[in-house]
């Protein structure tokens, strides 16, 4: 990994390039991303999914959450590349980093089409105020990268509307209208999220993420579509002509936005640099993409389908549980086998699409790195002690899911039964909180954080996030964070939304535990107050008593343990063998 | 009142206004105001503390929180104004208002001295949006206003620096750092208590709050304080020459401003429009007023006296409430002569300088609303039975208290006993929250408010407020509440802030319940995962236990009140007499 670094540097050095940014991103600033877009793991060897490298002639720092301060640590070089923990007290930002080294005429360089339009525009005002230079039309990366991965164009199908449960038309005119209302003559989408979700198409393009590459352009009266034509399915092509929609390949958007004029409406945080400056002759309107918050809350159709894959994803779960907590020291078991299996479980289901995100399977001290991945090297066998977390998930053709079980398998600590209790209350409690409608997460946060705050204890992360339909499983607006500013406060929670609850304890070296469900927001009671909102439990899974003190639970919390392992009993057992339901049995308390 | 709303409603119709906007306010965007400003109460006839009227030729809107919706339908003619409860789904801020009704060429119009800069910069735009007219020089009311009072102008003196803890000099250079890292030349200061706090000095030109009417003009080198000059008093003078600062008449700060340039700072929540428009020629650089998150962190010396007072005014509360307990039955009492009774005994405590507000003392369904205030024509006589709520506070020399308690001075029912038990609740548990360094009062406020969302009810208002240091009752940037915006986040949390702790249950006609404490906030640990903060009761005061159902409390929340009814019998029986202490020891749980 050295190697790619020190070449970069040398390059960066003969150029007179001070900074060089790699930030963790397509040119849609996805979440996840593919493969060809891997330029920072390339050139620093961190695998984690988010990260930004800074590179100098002669320094480099990698700044990551809190879900990665370990593996990051365990990945890089540290004596060539300096770890900077975003979040923790002190450690400044890669902005304020640029502000504060940045001198008079020294050149920070990046590739413009992987920042955001709004990321880049802050560069550009912190170099304007130290007299330096951005330049973002370079590709060092790109030149050093020899065998780089084409990126994936997988085929593009429909998403048929007995589950998408509304149409492209009736998505469209709710765009227009929000055009409308903020004056815009054009909006310009460049996630593919949204996208998907917008047009009722799916595709494959990013690993575990139906969604395929892709820019929408939306008038008054027309709507543009750019992706790789030739990806479109048989039925697709005339789908999008019956609803007027002019598809152009993904490689004309360029030169298409150099022609647009006029008011154009975009959310810079998913457009990209290049793009931004290339609608230099248009006025844009800043604004979170509309189609990011009529996505979050699912319609009735999307909440049927939600509750019937969750109970089949529940079913895999459950058969799998019980395989592990029976087998575990009968036979062997390594993180990768019994990921493998669960796998095998969920494959089993009805309209089992390919997982939502890569297992985490993670044994005893693995399972404090938040988003630990078992490789060969990694992997290690399960014996009947210690604690087993595993985070998992499935696309199903009508449900993204994405659960976290904990589990015991054998004799534990009396610190580790304790924590595994708090997160576990921790979890009950945020999903049993009764709130009135205009909270947001930051509200509620705390109900999940204050068993473990009391403590002493933080999880360095949100609570929880918003997760798609057949689509992203981390998608805004919502989420369960407690730390907001003026620029990123989080969304209200509406019914129709879903959000995961996944408080943890992570003790490096030691061990992790996390218990996750998935919350669908509802409608409570309706008095003179307002309109008092509540959760429901989309995930059916159960949780493992084995860790459980009970001595440290309150009477009501008892009861919300005791409710949640019947809900699930009720729902699963009718699907499972005798013996696995006879199992199930005994975890109702 | 009729006359004085339908004479004002013949000259706007003669004059062509279509909209006259009449807040609560004076010059400096003060929260209370001296009589001479109380337009909308001479307009309308509501005297609650806050309320925006908004007069057309035919009809009148009077917009009101939570706190004053009971209060404001008894004291307004409704045939005449229409009550508009803000806060309320469906009802639009009178921004909003506007917004829907302005036509084309309409005029509305106001007395810009009373809107602050940032407000009347809104109105404007909405004007601007519908081709309407928007004239901020307008004079109805004061033309109308026979026999107004005059303003207060009382004398103006030192707060000796063994009470403040730091000097005008420390100070002026706290706020000179900010301008320069902000780049100001000047800082322009409206605030009524910040000014106080600045200067080292108080007045009392505002009813229970030491503040004198003044502005201050800072420059890189000058120091300008625009105040009665006739009001200092004689050490005040040289002590003012001693640090340098300017001291000019009240009445020159326009003509001032007229002649300033260059670059100014100033909060334009505070400023009024009148001078903001002045400062025309000036570039305007508008952010929260230092001195606001600056005096809200309280100083060592202002720290220790805090305590001090706080277990003076426990004193007064404590033989009060015995009094109170032990006579109820016994001898006549009403809500005024029982306030008169409480003000008596703080009178008798070391430098008491007066009310930090009027004693809210309600009886019964008196309580229901939250500011109700007692005079000859609504005070009752207290029976043994039912419940009487009593909001009160002092100013001292070196504190300002608030404290509430619900009494029960005989039966209650089984709801009213569970109503005050879960606001007891409420209270304790906020009061117990241990939490990261950055979180805000909206991070908490549901900590206080899920007791009583979990059975439907809720309070229309913030679950408590900064409080000043002799200084306003009510003062920012900290609060504890639930709703925000970008515009308005309210503030993170620090070591050294004050704030009230006060969530209730108001039923309409029935009854109101409130508990308040005030919280001085503090450092609890730290650790690798960052500072934890938590918070100390200052108020000393003791709860009455005999509407507590213990039954409704677990075991945790039973020793929180435990705890805080054995920290006031330690510190406050050894000032009592053998009767009240033993009485004390009985409240005991």
């Amino acid at each position: 990994m050295k190697t790619n670094l020190s070449e970069l540097q040398a390059s960066l050095n003969e150029d007179g390039i001070a900074y060089y940014l790699i930030p963790t991103a397509d040119p849609h600033q996805s979440e996840y991303i593919d493969d060809s877009f891997k330029f920072r793991e390339y050139i620093s060897g961190f695998t984690g999914s988010a990260g930004t490298l800074v590179v100098s002639p002669k320094s480099c720092w990698l700044w990551t959450d809190g879900r990665y301060y370990t593996q990051a640590e365990e990945q890089i070089d540290t004596s060539h590349i300096q770890l900077m923990k975003q979040g923790t007290d002190g450690v400044p930002t890669v902005l304020e980093f640029l502000d504060e080294h940045l001198e008079p005429e020294q050149i920070i360089g990046t590739n413009g089409k992987y920042i955001s339009e709004d990321y880049g525009k802050k560069i550009s005002r912190i170099a304007k105020k130290h007299k330096a230079v951005f330049r973002a039309n370079m590709h060092y990366v790109e030149k050093l990268w020899i065998n780089r991965p084409s990126t994936t164009k997988n085929p593009i199908y429909i998403h048929d509307i007995s589950y998408a449960g509304e149409t492209i038309d009736e998505k469209i005119s709710k765009i227009r209208a929000v055009m409308e209302q903020a004056g815009a003559q054009s909006y310009f989408l460049s996630a593919l999220p949204d996208i998907a979700w917008l047009f009722n198409l799916r595709g494959d393009d990013i690993k575990c993420t139906p969604v395929f590459y892709g820019y929408a352009w939306i008038t008054e009266e027309k709507i543009y579509l750019f992706i790789h034509e030739n990806c479109l399915s048989a039925t697709a092509i005339p789908y999008l002509k019956e609803h007027q929609v002019i598809v152009m390949n993904y490689e004309e958007i360029v030169p298409f936005l150099e022609k647009q004029r006029g008011t154009v409406m975009l959310d810079s945080r998913s457009t990209n640099y290049l793009h931004g400056q290339t609608l230099f002759k248009c006025k844009i309107m800043d604004q979170p993409n509309p189609t990011e918050s009529l996505k979050a809350v699912k319609n009735e159709t999307e909440i049927a389908n939600l509750k019937k894959y969750h109970l089949y994803d529940g079913i895999a779960m459950t058969k799998f549980i019980y395989w592990l907590k029976t087998q575990i020291g009968q036979i062997p078991m390594t993180e990768r086998s019994v990921s493998q299996r669960l796998e095998e479980e969920r494959q089993k289901q009805p309209d089992y699409m390919g997982l939502s995100f890569d297992t985490i399977c993670a044994y005893k001290e693995h399972a404090a790195m938040m988003h630990y991945q078992s490789d060969e090297e990694s992997d290690v066998p399960l014996e009947p002690e210690g604690m087993l977390l595993i985070d998992s998930g499935a696309q199903y053709y009508g449900a993204t899911t994405d659960v976290t079980r904990t589990f015991i398998l054998g004799p534990i600590s009396e610190e580790e039964k304790k924590h595994y209790t708090l997160v576990c209350k921790s979890m009950l409690l945020l999903a049993d909180a009764k709130f009135l409608a205009g909270c947001r997460g930051s509200n509620l946060d705390i109900i999940a954080r204050e068993p473990l705050w009391a403590e002493g204890i933080d999880y360095r992360c949100g609570t929880g996030h918003g997760v798609g339909y057949f689509l992203g499983v981390h998608e805004g607006p919502n989420a369960f964070r407690w730390r907001s500013n003026p620029e990123s406060l989080d969304a209200v929670l509406r019914p129709g939304m879903v959000t995961t609850d996944e408080p943890g304890v992570y003790l490096p070296g030691k061990y992790g535990i996390r218990t996750e469900n998935m919350l669908l927001c509802k409608e409570q009671r309706q008095n003179e107050y307002g309109s008092f909102l509540e959760f429901e439990p989309l995930t059916l899974v159960p949780i493992d008593l084995d860790g459980i003190d009970f001595t440290l639970l309150n009477e009501k919390e008892k009861q919300l343990l005791s409710e949640y392992q019947q809900l699930v009993y009720d729902r699963i057992s009718p699907h499972l063998t005798q013996d696995e339901s006879a199992w199930l049995f005994e975890q109702l308390c």
